[in-house]
């Protein structure tokens, strides 16, 4: 913890948009209503897997007030749902609308435009399709089998290393590290056990939502929720073969994301439907649509074979992982996971993901960590407790010192020293349970303007979305540059139409990234500024120059002469008359980050009886790097904390077996933790800079969730003895852990 | 003309808004319907000069669906109507609505925000004002009088040098150079005349009209059309007593502004009614309120004395100018326009602006510079006329010779040759006017960001508003220095909270100031584009460094290799990777131009039956510095020229000498030309280059409409022989003159 003195970095300021917030002044894009605007809505499939006979949209068409009803079949040939997440390198083409066969419950088959939502539905209840029923899959572990049919076609009949034949497989990884037979032999004990991680859904209190206007010259605008608004510039453009330039996306305030809101779900099927009708387009999902047809967190199954000595220094380690990628891809990288910051000789790590029935699989913070987690960390517990080990002296075995940008062994030290840990007491059914989890932050192109408005107050301009008070950490950041309050600090978003490029909010690139383009802007500003005031401080034939000028209170002053000064709003108005307006611009590309880790202890009381699990304290360290807001840190490790032990105690997609539909589509049956659920949590900042972050910060928005199930699993069987591998650990399977009865299959 | 090759500039190309403008898709501030939004209606006063005993706006305020009644009393104290027009550093204030007095016909009152316009209008029929009347004083030459009332205090009472008391004066200005003595000693004769110039209106094609909203944090966002909304930032700023910050405004597409759109005539008021009533409100001005309550160009009284040697070198001038400055001020500056460009070694001007009961005048088109110039050069045709001298050759004898930076002389003989002077033919009543009109442009703040957008394009970001295809010079200036074609260029503009401040469009100050922003910023994005490149070709082990590179057809390839290039897409793209998004700012404060001058020569027909003036044919030469888009510098030749000459043919807002009513508030009594008035123009454009303009640039929006009134009075006088001295000459004027009635009083 080394870094310069600062005055605004570093202190816990209240966010820019509070007030905004809390007097509803924030505009979401459900609150605009434009002239002329029709309303969206979708036929889905009732059926998981079926071939379409028939589609006949005459009847909704007919309905007076309808202007279109679109099928695949009114599409331009080359028109395809083209998804490209940045902050993850994975991209997805698929069609936009199921035409000769629908692939999961909710798949869309039809997009209605018509004067008001009801009557769009109505003109949906009106489409009539015959579908041919399929045999349907959920469970990734069927739908691999070399005996199951095909979802998509003979591309994705693969064989394994051992030579059985696998199916619907849509991607491989194959990584091998160290010599494996050598690790094997070298291991005292091998542990190898099973994992099964559902689908979880992101569960943003806004859903996704867009409106679309096309003008008569083809300009399209896009208003919509997203944590992108380049990338959903770049989607439209690629999947309706729009020119770029012709395609202006307006992000609008964002009721949360998690990933997900990289567009494609709903803003193309407005401008689709904005085109057709030559009027405004608003679709807005439902939360039935969010659990139908969103794109959650793939599910996987993983099967973890770990060699350890006795005293608990882990030799070899092997992993074979199924991600239930549905009717999409993705998740093999995060199997990577497994490796996590632990030295670990030999390490062999194989994974396919597979298609099932059910809709693609999207980012959901810390994509695949908090699944891969949970097996490496269960695991890891389940050694400790067979080798008798203290859970966190196994860990601190397998981890390699402490250096420079890292502090893995800090941070969980310091976990567990704000809990007690080594003097923990435990009650009846009471238990403890660690684990870490670890990112690497990400990092994107980023480019900010500020510029000194004629107030004297600063205006900081960009096309950065702001999800998670990044926009004031941002202004922080100018406010230390240029010696003003935060608060003189506005910042303005553009559009993709005037905001320079702007990598999306995700993958924890944002503070690091906009951080150095920021500062490097304000920077620019602050030299315009100093140079200014030392030629109006040298009119009277001084030889002034910026070295001997000082920032204070807003005033440019003599070092020498204090009372000799300038203040802000007078420079801006010289700056008019000479140099110009005080405008400077900050530009940055991808820099390596270091990789920090999330570190989580658990008490937990398990009641014998129902098999509910009870959350009594919670311990949260998290090396942020440096913290520009520490208050809006510990914001982020408990939001995180919270998706995470949400994923441990209760959050699951449930897929029928037999019929394939999903059958929890709302926020009664889909639980997330309420605060009743989940104790005051207690947050630790290690602050360990990194080399290019600004100000040492590392990007601390995936950590937080990905211990969590891990951190549960490991409580509950210190508390009841039992080791559940199946999550979410939920009172039933408690329940059935206490009464060794197996667990359900993966997708019951 | 001696200027570096260019491409790009110095091609007549369409505007880049052209098809917004054809289409309809150029969105105007009365195309903007928000919900929940109110309407305005003022209540305006029937009485030029009246005081008011009683206001009583209850039965308004109680009529359904009236939301807001504001009068003066409503207001806080120190509220007030300012308007700062940069572009001409004035600052007039006054109070928002008449309180005790009503000052002229038009005054506005009261306002009601109601939820229709019909509702709004029939609202302020109900509200019921006692007044008692004074006299009204719409003639300057009578309001200047000692014996005059005084409209408002005493401080305009002010003692002329000779002595004489003079009433309702708001400004003064003497200024003498050489020796006047000697200069009339020096004289052989000596030529003293009266001009007569009323107040003429911009009559844009768009009334003024505005939107505001107030939200419930007090931010303020205006949309409105408006020639600069950093001014209508500042001005609601200081009017209303609001932190600049917390005032958006957003400049709509404008349909024409001509000086007068620097706001406060209905902005501020559509603001005070949104903060009444937290709804957004919309005022819209009716043609009929634009001549009651506009900001009109002032009405000038002149009287010229000059004296000239045989041979026709002017020995000394002395005007007296009277401005007819309504309740406001201004005009006075220009007195200056009597020197012209001319060689006058002994001058002596003596100005003042004098209160009368008509709204306060703004600006217009080179504020000042028609109605001076009107009469210094129709004074010198009626001397070459007494002397012999050909027109053209007396004002040679009286022009300093062509330097670098100028060509009067050159761009006079232009224009001469154009229409074949030497041998110029002339039918029965028939006859040629030459006259000439200065301009030096102006200079103002200025910034602009460049940036590459990923497909290659690049995106033009500023604050600048486009009102005579300036949005087109600046994205040339863009494609020359990044080699793309103009179309490529993307203009796009920022409010007030996102754009760095950009200096109002008025004064010629724009291409002039923006350009070389723009030019700049565009270097800037070109350096960054070759040092990328450079890095990318380097990146095999050679050492390319920028020098090596050229930019062709939107690629950047060696010069030693051509068919080694990379696209700036792929070099969009790899700046994300490296470097950082392409940005480039850039800055400009005034610097000093050069003058210009615009010399026109008319043909006329002057009907002896009816007093009707024919135009037959009409030549312009205008020294434009550089022509950035010919086409475009051609359109500000014809449009200035044309109003020009609508002044001398039939514009004139006139007032009724007893109540002091305006009582020609429309387009029908108040005639501008039509393309049926005006023949086809032939425009020469001398390119003498400025030190400081883009590519030599020179702003040219004023020039054009200098000399329009006194070359029509010259032709007059040499088809008809009769010298017309009081503006326009209407037929009625011209039949007067050549019957030898003596014309109306000033202001019939």
């Amino acid at each position: 913890m080394n870094h310069p003195a600062t005055t605004v970095v570093g202190a816990s300021v209240p966010r820019v948009d509070a007030a905004d917030k809390v007097t509803g002044r924030a505009l979401y894009t459900s609150d605009l209503q434009l002239p002329g605007m029709l309303h969206a809505a979708v036929l889905r499939s009732p059926h998981a897997h079926a071939r379409i006979v028939r589609i006949d949209t005459s009847r909704a068409e007919a309905l007076p007030g309808v202007h279109a009803v679109l099928t695949q079949a009114s599409l331009d040939a080359d028109m395809a749902l083209i998804v490209e997440e940045e902050a993850h390198a994975t991209r997805r083409v698929l069609s936009l609308f199921a035409a000769d066969k629908v692939r999961y419950h909710g798949e869309k088959i039809a997009a209605v435009a018509a004067e008001s939502p009801a009557l769009a539905e109505a003109a949906v209840r009106l489409i009539e399709v015959e579908y041919e029923p399929l045999p349907a899959y959920v469970d990734v572990m069927e739908a691999v089998r070399g005996t199951a049919e095909l979802i998509f076609d003979e591309s994705t009949v693969v064989t394994a290393p051992e030579g059985e034949t696998l199916h619907n497989v849509n991607g491989e990884m194959h990584r091998t590290s160290g010599d494996m037979e050598a690790g094997w032999a070298a291991a005292d004990q091998v542990f190898e056990n099973t994992y099964v991680v559902p689908r979880a859904h992101q569960t943003y209190l806004e859903p996704q939502v867009a409106i679309a206007e096309v003008d008569r010259l083809g300009k399209v605008t896009v208003w919509t929720s997203t944590q992108g608004h380049f990338a959903i510039q770049s989607n439209i453009s690629k999947s309706l073969r729009i020119p770029l330039s012709d395609v202006n996306v307006i992000g609008m305030t964002i009721g949360g994301g998690f990933g997900a809101k990289f567009g494609g779900i709903v803003d193309t099927y407005a401008v689709l439907l904005a085109k057709a009708t030559g009027r405004p387009v608003k679709y807005v999902y439902t939360r039935a649509d969010e659990f139908y047809d969103g794109r959650p967190a793939p599910g996987l199954v993983i099967t973890l074979k770990t060699g350890v000595t006795r005293d608990g220094r882990i030799t070899a380690r092997q992993a074979m992982a199924y991600w239930d990628t549905g009717v999409g891809s993705g998740g093999l990288w995060a199997t990577g996971r497994i490796k996590g910051v632990y030295d670990i000789p030999n390490l062999q790590l194989d994974g396919y993901s597979v298609h099932t029935n059910k809709p693609a699989p999207g980012a959901y913070r810390a994509p695949g960590a908090p699944q891969a987690t949970f097996a490496s960390e269960a695991q890891l517990d389940e050694i400790a407790r067979a080798l008798g080990l203290d859970p966190i002296e196994l860990r601190l075995r397998n981890l390699p010192e402490d250096k420079p940008q890292t502090a893995f062994r800090q941070t969980l030290l310091a976990a567990a020293e704000k809990a007690g840990w080594s003097a923990r007491a435990r009650g009846e059914d009471e238990g403890w349970g660690v684990a870490i989890g670890e990112w690497t932050n990400g990092a994107g192109p980023a480019a900010a303007v500020v510029s000194l408005a004629a107030d004297g107050t600063v205006q900081l301009f960009y096309g950065l979305m702001d999800l998670t008070g990044t926009d004031t950490a941002c202004a922080q950041i100018v406010a230390e540059v240029l010696g003003v309050p935060y608060e003189h600090v506005r910042v303005r978003r553009g559009d993709t139409d005037t905001a320079p490029f702007a990598t999306a909010s995700g993958g924890s690139v944002v503070t690091f990234s906009f951080g150095n383009a920021v500062r490097d802007a304000a920077a620019e500003a602050r030299r315009q500024l100093l140079e200014l005031a030392a030629e109006h401080f040298s009119s009277d034939g001084r030889n002034i120059t910026a070295d001997d000028l000082e920032l204070e209170s807003q005033r440019v002053r003599l070092k020498d002469s204090p009372d000799q000064s300038a203040s802000y709003a007078e420079l801006a108005t010289l700056s008019l008359r000479s140099g110009g307006p005080i405008v400077g611009e900050g530009r940055f590309s991808p820099k390596p980050s270091a990789t920090t880790i999330s570190a989580q202890i658990a008490k937990v009381r398990v009641d014998r009886g129902t098999g509910q699990v009870e959350l009594l304290e919670f311990v949260h360290a998290l090396d942020v790097g440096r913290a520009i807001n520490p208050m809006a840190c510990e914001g982020q490790m408990e939001g995180g904390a919270v998706q995470g032990l949400g994923w441990g105690l209760m959050e699951e997609m449930v897929y029928d077996r037999r019929s394939g539909a999903m059958v929890n589509p709302d926020l009664l049956d889909y639980r997330i933790p309420t605060a009743l659920d989940v104790p005051p949590q207690q947050s630790v900042l290690v602050e360990e800079p990194t080399e290019h972050g600004p100000y040492g910060a590392k990007g601390i928005g995936e950590p937080p969730i990905t211990p969590g199930l891990a951190v549960v699993s490991n409580a509950i069987a210190d508390a009841a003895g039992v080791r559940l591998t199946r999550a979410p650990f939920t009172p039933e399977r408690v329940w059935r852990g206490l009464h060794g009865i197996p667990d359900e299959p993966y997708s019951a």
